[in-house]
């Protein structure tokens, strides 16, 4: 089960997205055709995806579409509650804290911390309730005894290493990083970037090089 | 300058975003060695990406980091300001039109839509002012006569492909989506997805299968 591309899970996240969705409109059994149009690939590439897992569907009938959803949560880690405690309570943070698309697939926001005087002690609201905003000084104590799962880091660039490392210190093994920072984590730790300005600065590269080739052109 | 991989035109963000850190510290100079270390590539590849665009650096000085700074900001179409909509004035929406961020590469929130008629005349900040929330049952007007460059589509999922296909028949042709799904566009569009839940479900993926790697171990 080890060495699983970064690729194949996303894939797999887009398999099960599409699965729950047919299983809501009363389909039952799915093709791994229907399956590769919705994640981006061919039916081969689907086939090979879950082949990693074991054996799934039967051949020239296609996939259960309930027994593959079970399947794919399971090999997703998503059979059971995550804990999930975001840090940093500025605009970004506090919007994901209440991100509905997370409780439902099991991701529950456990804490919220800030480092701002003002900040600290206020509620937010999170999914499923209320959070008071708690002081970053704290985290490493709270940590070692609540044990949450994931950290989610919205904080400042420039803070963000520091903090990265303390966490990692008290135990976290999972981090979803929004600092527009490229972040150093030791190997055992799982590391996900979201990096919003770049995500932009690659439509401006398209939007750009576009305009040059069309100029060329003409 | 076309078909450059969507992975060069990240590390050449990452590279950028080093180099103006390093200009702050005011250094001038740079070796391919220390951009790659921030990159997370090889000197090798650093060469690699750069030599698609020109010829940079000179054998054994290494980089002028004004220059290189330039000709990345080139490169990356950040020599201008890009028109940015967001559609959709949810939590997610509001908190990225007021992201400082976006601005300082350039990129202008000129609009934000929403189609709940609560929000539609609220006001709201964004970085640099306030914008009147628009109804989006106007979109495509607007998107005519004010000719936006980037939509950011904030939105529910199941309103997400039908809210893409307007756009793009408006004339929209890049789009960075935050909606859960996988939509589909014609070629000429440019299309990034953020998708929090999946970044959160490949984190659960690798403490899983941590946790069983172990469990197998012992």
């Amino acid at each position: 089960m080890k060495r699983i591309a970064d690729s194949t899970v996303r894939r797999l996240s887009a398999y099960l997205r599409f699965l729950e969705e047919s299983a809501r409109k009363g389909v039952t059994t799915i093709s791994s055709d229907e399956l590769a149009k919705r994640g981006g690939t061919t039916s081969a590439q689907v086939r090979k995806d879950l082949s990693f897992f074991g054996s799934f569907g039967k051949r020239g009938l296609g996939y259960s579409v309930g027994e593959l959803i079970d399947s794919l949560r399971d090999i997703l880690g998503l059979g059971r509650q995550w804990n999930v405690i975001i840090v940093g309570a500025g605009k970004i943070g506090t919007a994901l804290a209440q991100y509905e698309g997370f409780r439902r697939r099991g991701f529950l926001v456990s804490a919220v911390y800030d480092r701002d005087q003002r900040k600290i002690g206020e509620v937010v609201s999170v999914t499923g309730g209320q959070h008071v905003i708690r002081d970053i000084a704290q985290i490493e104590r709270d940590v070692a005894r609540e044990k949450p799962d994931i950290a989610v880091l919205t904080v400042p660039g420039e803070d963000a290493q520091g903090l990265v490392d303390r966490l990692v210190k008290a135990g976290i093994r999972a981090i979803l990083n929004f600092a527009p920072v490229q972040l150093r984590v030791p190997n055992e730790v799982a590391l996900r970037s979201v990096n919003m300005a770049m995500e932009l600065e690659s439509l401006s590269f398209a939007l750009s090089n576009r305009a040059n080739a069309e100029g060329a052109d003409s």
